[in-house]
């Protein structure tokens, strides 16, 4: 038995409460090296020496092995304890028959004496309530769609910038370029997000701030003017509610533009501002070298986003900066009822922070949603009292990598999701954000060489995820566009460059994962088939089942086995054969 | 090269700020199996792409093997960041020449192009202050003395209970005895403790509470009149810190005694008491049923601690509950200037609870310590804005089963105390609590079967390990005791009766472990020595280093090789053989 590999740790992603009554126990072991697994456990002041107390006495339970990667095998069982309180340890038992016990202690024989010795048991000593992670159930069932606020529509040509550019024009977007998009042309085409049927709106920045993509922020209170006002604003997100649509808003309280009034007071006084602290100076004069390419301030005597010297990072572990983020964040739940805000940078932010926001938020909206942007291994802040989700880069990388880069092979693509997906509890994969492409990418039509057939392959397979799914704007219409800020080109209103097939294929497919919310978020992932021909995904509900097959290879998968199920949605040129490019999901 | 038992976390134990500015980055591989690692580091914003950036790029480093258990070998390695980011990978080789990176992604090959993506590097996004694990100095410097009040020392008979019973009385105490221990006795023998050298003093609850030991708080801000008053106790802190001896108060949070008055509110006025809420009762009345034996409450319609129905667990997620009792932890801080609590079934208090809490009493009193008491593995209470440290009974467990009870060998107790060491940041194994007895285990000296030279030679090895050592009152007279209650005897202060040999020896021990404080704390840790003749530890600060050898086997061991070394404390017959039982302590 490979018992090095062998690994648990209590109170984490492999020992935590799903729901109020229920925990979710998780262990790895090395691949293939296990029989199996079998969990012991029980109240931990009645297991001490006093296992006749059979009442609240588990007799080993079997785990089941859920998932696997290239490395290990992951064994995972729900559990609930009346008192709410569980002492517990696994029995486990190799493939050659060789059979140990591991607990708090360690590795050592199944016998009565060790069972019997309550202090050496994992413990979960209480259910608290108040720390679960807690998935709200509305981001379950959300569809998101993202809007780049200056590209989307223009409603109100008032408000546009000097220079604003012909919306149809065919050029390619340059950096600096404005079309004009706004807030009013949001709402007049609430509509077509209703008859598309998503039912959130993931805004990008739209507080004031000199850029096109307002990411440098100048004023977090103030709607950018060339968006529209507060009043605008309010009367969107109430539209949005009144069709069933939620409204996340983008914020960067990693750092500010140069242009925040606190950043200028402080070139201005120095350390004489009252702001001096709300950054990172190492010495004043607050100041750095430009050089002539990309102004790559590395010896700024101040912290800077990235080494972008315009982008002063903000010392968060500061009280007033803290109250000031927070007191931000809060106006815009109170005075306009958001409903989620993404955040940008969210790693470099400290823990501290993160957990005020959360409990400040949440006081207001208990379901309130907090997405951040983490690149890496997130765990750190996926503990339930800081963020919700995280823009699942890693996940959906993985798909790419799959489907459209062909970088790597179906056993590795597995393993990768597998990997990822037991980083973190079951409740929290269901909070992640899944999204194929956004203003920082490019277009996932550009990356499948406009090759449909793949693309809705792709985000058929990502909608069958676990986490949430968001459409990036104009995906429903065809649009493509290279790396930014081609990506950012003005939506596509002109009907006779509109894909009506392909918005028809996006709007089937919002439905499903819409009407198939629960068992696409909270169900039992199976792996059915994970061959170079096809891979087949299971998701078991309470009350159903879904199965997709997706045949990304190059042979013909026959279909005669499934032909008697209901077909929820495909893309199949013979109903008892999946073709290369085809998939079909199936309901069982 | 066995990659499963490879480990490494993020933001954990395995990578954490040491100090301000120093990182500690671990990995845990199979033991024996691999020959070498190396980390690979640099800023994340100058590493993508930019490894020409060199000023910001560390070359590979060798890590080191700094501990072994009986599965794993602990590689570490202690990094800055210039500008307080860091991106970092692993290259790995294994005995027989593998070579392997390993990354965020997972395992790979370490060429130029896995090396030049930042994407995949693990990442410690900000070195955020804030959010580091601190440990307080005065607490790395301080040799503990538990007085358990009801029977250190009778200042003022004034305040005895009816019935007390005469101090000197040879009688076994019992289970509801009372001597008339108070205040007063502690505060009229402080010059004991500062001749004996201890420069904190843990006390057992002092609050109003019906029984000899207090547990069963009634009131928390009022001083148990048998034990005196608010004015008593400030004069005796305010002795103490002249005194340079930290105090350290009980409280248990988790529960109140069924005297408490919120509970006697809601016995009284069930579903209409405004401490309704303030417990956790699953159905009104607050009712169960009396069982013969030790009133073993199953079928309680409330939460208690363990099955006990005098002790209702209080809901500390209701945030009146919060408050009261941040309260009660600040009020002892404010008026009274306590330096620490101890607090009784920490684990089963929720997060939230511990965060408030660590918040409150730090902001009065940056370096506060907060000691939970928590017998398993404590991980998720340890990442610095909970707990300072825990009473550290799986350490002090594993020294007791192979010096005392000879349960195992010294193999497998090395690999426990390397196992326990590896569990928590160094920061935080400082902070340990090292008790080898209490008043609620026999005395060490009646566990030894009064073997004076092995109770030196167990408190000697204990007082070298990084966490800080405690003596209960008494053991520096030699005093015994079964478990409770008869560990609970009156302070022996009758001179005829106390061993003043031992009482040296202990006097001597603290000497060296407060003179050595910053070694014995902050020191590498190194087993020089792991067999059944002879455990051999050296502790390397950054100006001296210390050597102990115990022989705890049957054989003489050779010591001329250390012969020219400064002997700092020994029991040695004769200098140049360390016989079985024996210890001695040499500076380097």
């Amino acid at each position: 038995m490979n018992l090095s590999a062998i690994y648990h740790r209590p109170e984490s992603e492999m020992a935590y409460l799903y729901d109020a009554t229920t925990m979710h126990i998780r262990l790895r072991t090395a691949k293939d090296d296990i029989a199996s697994v079998q969990l012991i456990a029980g109240d931990p002041y009645t297991l001490w020496g006093n296992l006749e107390f059979d009442k609240f006495y588990h007799a080993p339970q079997a785990m089941t092995k859920i998932l696997s990667t290239s490395l290990y095998d992951y064994w995972q069982i729900s559990i609930s304890a009346d008192k709410r309180r569980l002492a517990y340890a696994f029995i486990i038992q190799s493939t050659d028959g060789e059979q140990v016990l591991l607990n708090d202690k360690g590795f050592g024989q199944a016998n009565p004496e060790t069972l019997d010795d309550m202090n050496t048991y994992f413990r979960m000593p209480y259910f608290q309530e108040i720390d679960r992670f807690k998935a709200p159930e509305w981001v379950k069932q959300t569809v998101w769609y993202q809007i780049f606020p200056e590209r989307f529509a223009n409603g109100n040509p008032q408000n546009d910038p000097a220079g604003t550019k012909p919306w149809d024009s065919t050029d390619h977007p340059g950096r600096f370029d404005f079309y004009g998009g706004d807030l009013q042309g949001v709402l007049d085409h609430l509509d077509h997000l209703v008859a598309l049927g998503v039912n959130g709106i993931y805004f990008n920045p739209i507080f004031k701030a000199p850029s096109n993509h307002k990411y440098d922020t100048e004023d977090y209170y103030t709607i950018d003017p060339e968006f529209g006002d507060d009043q605008l604003f309010k009367k969107l997100v109430q539209a949005a509610h009144e069709r069933g649509i939620r409204v996340m808003l983008d914020a960067v309280f990693n750092h500010v533009g140069d242009q925040a009034s606190q950043w200028r007071d402080v070139l201005e006084n120095q350390a004489d501002s009252k702001y001096a602290d709300w950054f990172h100076i190492h010495e004043f004069p607050a100041t750095y070298t430009p050089t002539n390419d990309f102004e790559f301030a590395g010896d700024a005597t101040y912290d800077t986003f990235a080494y972008t010297p315009h982008m002063p990072k903000l010392n968060t572990a500061n009280s007033e900066v803290q109250a000031y983020l927070i007191d931000i964040a809060t106006y815009w739940i109170k005075k306009f009822d958001i409903d989620a805000w993404r955040l940008d940078v969210a790693n470099e932010i400290d823990h501290h922070f993160w957990k005020a926001f959360h409990a400040a938020t949440t006081t207001l909206k208990p379901d309130f949603y907090i997405l951040g942007e983490i690149w890496h291994n997130a765990q750190a802040w996926l503990n339930g009292d800081e963020l919700t989700g995280i823009m699942n880069y890693a996940y959906t990388g993985s798909i790419l990598d799959y489907f459209v880069h062909n970088r790597i092979d179906v056993q590795t693509f597995i393993n990768q999701l597998n990997d990822q997906l037991m980083h973190y509890r079951a409740s929290t994969n269901q909070m992640m954000f899944n999204a194929l492409d956004s203003h920082d990418t490019p277009r996932l039509k550009t990356l499948v060489h406009e090759n449909m057939a793949l693309e809705k392959q792709v985000l058929t397979f990502t909608f069958l995820q676990p986490g949430v799914p968001s459409i990036y704007y104009g995906t429903e219409y065809g649009m493509t566009g290279e790396n930014d800020p081609d990506d950012r080109k003005p939506m596509v209103w002109d009907s006779k460059y509109q894909d009506f097939e392909f918005y028809q294929f996006i709007q089937k497919l919002i439905a499903v994962r819409r009407t198939f919310s629960d068992v696409l978020s909270a169900g039992t992932l199976q792996w059915t088939h994970q061959t170079d021909d096809v891979i087949g995904i299971r998701r078991i509900g309470e009350q159903e089942q879904l199965l997709g097959l997706f045949n990304h290879g190059q042979k013909n998968f026959d279909l005669t086995n499934y032909q008697q199920q209901p077909v929820i949605i495909s893309q199949l040129a013979d109903n008892n054969v999946l073709r290369p490019d085809e998939f079909v999901v199936y309901q069982f």
